[in-house]
């Protein structure tokens, strides 16, 4: 049983295309949120929606951002600040959020390691793996 | 002058969502679309959807995907297969769609080794930073 909540805070509609992606593989993820920044977005606005979609700023959270550097990065970075157990992680692909989701159960250093490994290793080249299986 | 189209392949509105963002971040992307997984597709039909964002099947192509065992990746692979200069990479996030857009120029083994490290670099785990950066 999961004992954070996770907020996907990214760039426009990036943010509730990866939540709902992730649904569609691997089913409804409770408490779980994604923000996106709006154009008309300054990074005051965004932040209080961050921490809106945050709640609780004593409760443990999972941050996953698009791009470090970034705007959402950024903004995530002053509120995980105002919060008492965050945890960001930036430039994020889908199977960082699947695997947070489906089998992270809380948010110790040994767990969060192991999501960014996994993150990593998530990310392959195909083709190669495609040609050193061809006969 | 980069030399090779990119395709992003992924499930419903995350390709598009992926391919929008990298430009809101780094202007537009010539000569690169996005192929959206609708639930209405086979793979089938996906396929021919695929294959026709790609165009010349003899020119080199980059499909980047969202998640390797994903259906946009396992047709990216069939795809790879009937084209004469493609490079499939799975477990993308939105770094690696900017490298690929912003500083690779061609396909060789080297640049895609490079670009599959810095997709992996770029996720870092930002608390960690700003507590190593904090006095």
């Amino acid at each position: 049983m999961r004992d954070f909540r996770i907020v996907v805070a990214a760039h426009g509609e990036l943010a509730p295309a990866l939540l709902s992606t992730a649904e569609l593989i691997c089913g409804r993820i409770d408490d779980a949120v994604a923000v996106g920044l709006d154009p008309s977005d300054s990074p005051e606005t965004f932040l209080e929606r961050l921490l809106a979609a945050v709640g609780d700023p004593g409760a443990p959270v999972l941050i996953l951002t698009d791009l470090a550097g970034g705007t959402p990065h950024n903004v995530a970075c002053v509120a995980a600040k105002r919060l008492a157990q965050a945890v960001c992680l930036s430039g994020i692909n889908l199977a960082v959020l699947i695997e947070a989701a489906t089998t992270l159960e809380t948010l110790d250093d040994e767990s969060v390691g192991r999501l960014l490994a996994s993150g990593r290793e998530a990310l392959v080249d195909a083709t190669q793996v495609l040609s050193t299986r061809s006969p």
